[in-house]
C-alpha cells in the first residue's frame, strides 16, 4: 500500500492506495470519530461492495444510503434522501459519512457531509478510476443546477481518501477509459515525462494491469494534491486542473448530463484546448497530435459532438465558474506539460476554435 | 456610528452599528469586489429599504431577489430560488450577496453564499432587533428540514456587518419583544450586570430609545463576537449560545415553523432552563423568578404550549445538534450570568421540568 498526503494544515489528509485497502478495518478506524457511520453509495456498486465494507465495520452502526446511479441524479432531491436517512436514523454531529461509489457519489457524500448539521467528518472510497485520480482529491463536492454544472457546492476536506485499486476490475471499459482523460490530463498540464509513460503504457493500463493502474494513480494523485495543496479554493493554479474542462462541461450541458461521460467529454474538450493552444502558436501541429493520438489509444472520443454549434458553445461557457467579471478564462497549453489559465486571447481565435473541423483534423492524423 | 470586531484569523470581520449606516456607500464599497452585487430580501422588506439600498448601490449591477417573508419558506424550494436569481443573472464567483431582512433572510441568504459557485462573499445586513443581536454574527447559515430546524447549512462568515439601528422604526412590537428574548439571553449566560441594566432600560428599549437600543445591540454583539472568536465552529464555549434554544427549538417543531416566532419560544425555552437550573439546586427560586420578570416586561410568553406533551418534547430533543452519541446535552445555569453546556444531570430532573406546571408557577409569582 501506497500512502500520499495532501497538505493543507489542520485539513490534512492521507490518501491510501492498494489492492485491498477497502477490507483494512484499522485504516478506517483511524478516521472514524464515533460509534455511526453512513455509507452513501449508489444501485450499482451496493450489490459488489456494500455487504463488504459493512462486514469491515462490524464494529459501528451503519445506516447505508443506497442511491440511483448516474450525473442524472447529481440533483438536490437525491441530496434530499441523504439527509433524510441521516436524520432518520439520527445521526448526530460526530457520524462520520463514507461515500462508497465514482464522482457522483463522492461529490454529493461529500457535499452531504459538508451540510448535514452544518459539517460532519467524511472520508472517500473512489469505485471508478475518474473518481479515483480526480474527484476524491481537493474538496470539490457539490450538485448540479438546471442551468450549469456544479453550481451549487462546497470545499470541504475528507478525513481520508481510500483507494482499492482491486475495485477496477468490476468498472466498465468505458468507465475506465473515461478516467485515462483525467490521467492524461496531469501529464499535459504539469508531468510531459507522465506522457512518455503513458504511451508506453496505455495497454496495460486498459488491461487492468495492476502495476501500471497503481503507479498511474499515484502519479495523478500527488500532481493533483501538490496543485490543491498550493491553491485550496482555487484562486490560482488550481484552475489549470480544468483543463478540457470549460469546453467538455458545455458539451455535458447541451447533450444532458449522463449521456456523454464527463472523461468523455474532458476528452473532447481538452483536444479543443490542444486546438486553441495551437491556433495560438503556443504548440506545434505534431504536439497537438500526439495528445489527440494519446486519447485515442485510450479509447476516448477525439471529436465534438457535431451538431453543437459554436453560439451553444459560448451559451454554455458563459456560465462557467471560470468567468469572472464577464471575461471567460481558459486553461491552455504553452507547451505539452505546462498549462496556463488566461482571458488574454484573441475572440477570433476562439470563434475559429469553436467552427474547427474536427472530423477532417482527425481523419488527416489518422491518415498519416 | 459604533464598530466592533469578529476575531477569527482569515475570517475576521466588522460589525458596523448606527443609525442610517445603510445608506453609507463607502462602507459597503469597502466590502464589496467586483461590480455584481445580488440583494437578497423579502416582500416585507422590499418596500420599505430595497430601493434605498439601490440607490446606495448605484455603481453596481444590481439583482433583487424577494422572497416570501416567513420560517414556513426557510427550505430548499426557496433557497433555489436565489440560485436561479444568481443564475439567470450571470453572477460569477466573484459576485456578493446582500443579506436584507431578518434571521430567515441572513440564514438563507448567506448559505446560498456559501454553496453558490462554492463559495462567494456576502454581507449582513440585519432589520430586525434579534438578527441584530444573534444571527447575523458568527455565521451560521442554514435551511430547515422537515424533521427538523437549522439542520443543513455551513459555518461561512460574511466580509461586514452593517446593522442600521434606525431599521427598526418600523419592526412590528411582536418582533421587537422577540428580538429582546436574545438580549436577556446574553445577560443570563455571560453578562449578570446587563441583567441590572436590562430592569432598568426595558422600558425605553420598548418605546424605541435609540440610545437605549445601541447600547442593547452593542453589549449583545460584542458578547456575542468574544464566544464565537474563542470557538468558531462550536465545539465548546460556543454552545451556550443556545441557552434555551433546545427546549426553544422542540416548541417551535411542534407547533409549526413560524407560528411562534423563534424569540417566543426561546423565551419559553429559557424559562424551562431557569427551571431545571433551579431543581438541580444551581440557582434559587428569586434568580428564576427574575429571569422571568424580564422575558415578561419585554412582552415575551414564559408559559410553555400546555397542549405539548413532555413526550413531544423529548422527541424532537433528540434530533438536537446537541446530540452526541446519543447523549443529550444542555445549557443550564450555574449562576446569573454563568452558562455550561452538560449532559451530567439526573434522567428524573429532566422529566420533572418538562411536567412542571408553568401556568402555576408564573400565577404565583405575578401575584407576590
Amino acid at each position: 500500500m501506497q500512502t500520499l498526503h495532501v497538505d493543507l494544515a489542520e485539513r490534512s489528509y492521507p490518501i491510501y492506495i492498494g489492492a485491498g485497502v477497502l477490507s483494512r478495518a484499522d485504516l478506517l478506524a483511524s478516521h472514524i470519530v464515533g460509534r455511526q457511520v453512513a455509507i452513501v453509495t449508489n444501485e450499482t456498486i451496493a450489490p459488489l461492495y456494500l455487504q463488504k465494507l459493512q462486514d469491515t465495520l462490524a464494529n459501528y452502526r451503519v445506516t447505508p444510503i443506497v442511491l440511483p446511479d448516474g450525473e442524472a441524479f447529481k440533483n438536490w432531491e437525491t441530496l434530499q434522501s441523504i439527509f433524510d436517512g441521516l436524520l432518520g436514523a439520527r445521526h448526530d454531529r460526530r457520524t462520520t459519512v463514507l461515500a462508497l461509489g465514482g464522482g457522483v457519489i463522492g461529490d454529493m457524500a461529500g457535499f452531504a457531509a459538508a451540510c448535514y448539521q452544518r459539517g460532519v467528518n467524511f472520508i472517500q472510497l473512489p469505485t471508478t478510476l475518474l473518481s479515483q485520480v480526480d474527484s476524491s482529491v481537493g474538496g470539490k463536492t457539490g450538485i448540479n443546477h438546471p442551468l450549469g454544472k456544479n453550481m451549487v457546492g462546497a470545499f470541504y476536506q475528507p478525513q481520508a481518501v481510500l483507494i482499492d485499486t482491486r475495485s477496477l476490475d468490476t468498472l466498465p471499459p468505458r468507465e475506465l477509459s473515461a478516467g485515462l482523460a483525467e490521467v492524461i490530463k496531469y501529464g499535459l498540464i504539469c508531468d510531459a515525462p507522465f506522457l512518455d509513460w503513458l504511451e508506453e503504457n496505455m495497454a496495460a493500463l486498459r488491461s487492468l494491469d495492476q502495476a501500471a493502474l497503481t503507479e498511474a494513480i499515484e502519479r495523478s494523485c500527488a500532481a493533483k494534491a501538490r496543485v490543491v495543496g498550493a491553491d485550496e479554493k482555487e484562486t490560482g493554479v488550481r484552475a489549470t486542473l480544468n483543463l478540457g474542462h470549460t469546453f467538455g462541461h458545455a458539451i455535458e450541458t447541451q447533450m444532458g448530463y449522463g449521456v456523454w461521460l464527463h472523461g468523455e467529454a474532458v476528452a473532447a474538450g481538452t483536444v479543443m484546448a490542444l486546438e486553441m493552444s495551437h491556433r495560438l502558436g503556443w504548440i506545434n501541429a505534431d504536439e497537438r497530435d500526439r495528445g489527440i493520438r494519446l486519447f485515442q489509444a485510450a479509447g476516448l472520443p477525439v471529436v465534438p459532438p457535431q451538431e453543437m454549434t459554436p453560439a451553444q458553445f459560448m451559451e454554455h461557457m458563459a456560465v462557467d465558474k471560470k468567468v469572472l467579471d464577464g471575461q471567460l478564462r481558459l486553461v491552455l497549453l504553452r507547451s505539452l506539460g505546462e498549462a496556463v489559465v488566461t482571458s488574454d486571447y484573441p475572440a477570433d481565435i476562439l470563434s475559429a476554435t469553436l467552427a474547427a473541423d474536427y472530423p477532417a483534423l482527425v481523419a488527416r492524423l489518422n491518415n498519416q
